[in-house]
């Protein structure tokens, strides 16, 4: 079955915020807000991600992050209304 | 069918940003995160946040709200990761 991962998060401390992001990113997920993140997943990816984000978040307050696992109808259900460019100030360097 | 919406944005507008989430907020959505609501809906529910966004975020720039319908399953999915507290300096007033 084709599945997909949404991750948005708040995170507060502007480095930590920057490592999630640019964790997400070499995990293959694609930058669809400025702190959301969606991609093809299958269930082992999920658990490295969410291994990953936790191992990440350890011991920092101002931190929430949230995974939704969405198959192809929800994934297709998308609306998107208006642009999005990458921010500037929160470029990945990678 | 059950059906939840999950309404995410980055609007760089304060104003503008407080009044999609109040919006949200009256149409029976709850903060989940800063930039995130989530609720039940049904379909005639859903066409009428999208209409009202529109609305709301005509003539706007810096604007990006995403909306995903998300069945049982995938509202099942999410799992969350840390806390969250309503923004004190967000704090919607109704």
């Amino acid at each position: 079955m084709e599945l997909y991962l949404l991750v948005i998060y708040d995170i507060s401390d502007d480095d930590l915020r920057n490592r999630v992001a640019s964790f997400l990113k070499t995990m293959g997920l694609r930058r669809i807000q400025r702190s959301a993140f969606l991609g093809p997943t299958t269930p082992s990816l999920n658990r490295e991600i969410e291994a990953g984000i936790r191992r990440l978040v350890r011991g920092y307050d101002g931190v929430n992050v949230q995974m939704f696992t969405l198959t192809k109808t929800c994934y297709n259900s998308r609306i998107v209304i208006g642009d999005f460019r990458e921010p500037e100030d929160e470029i990945v360097l990678t």
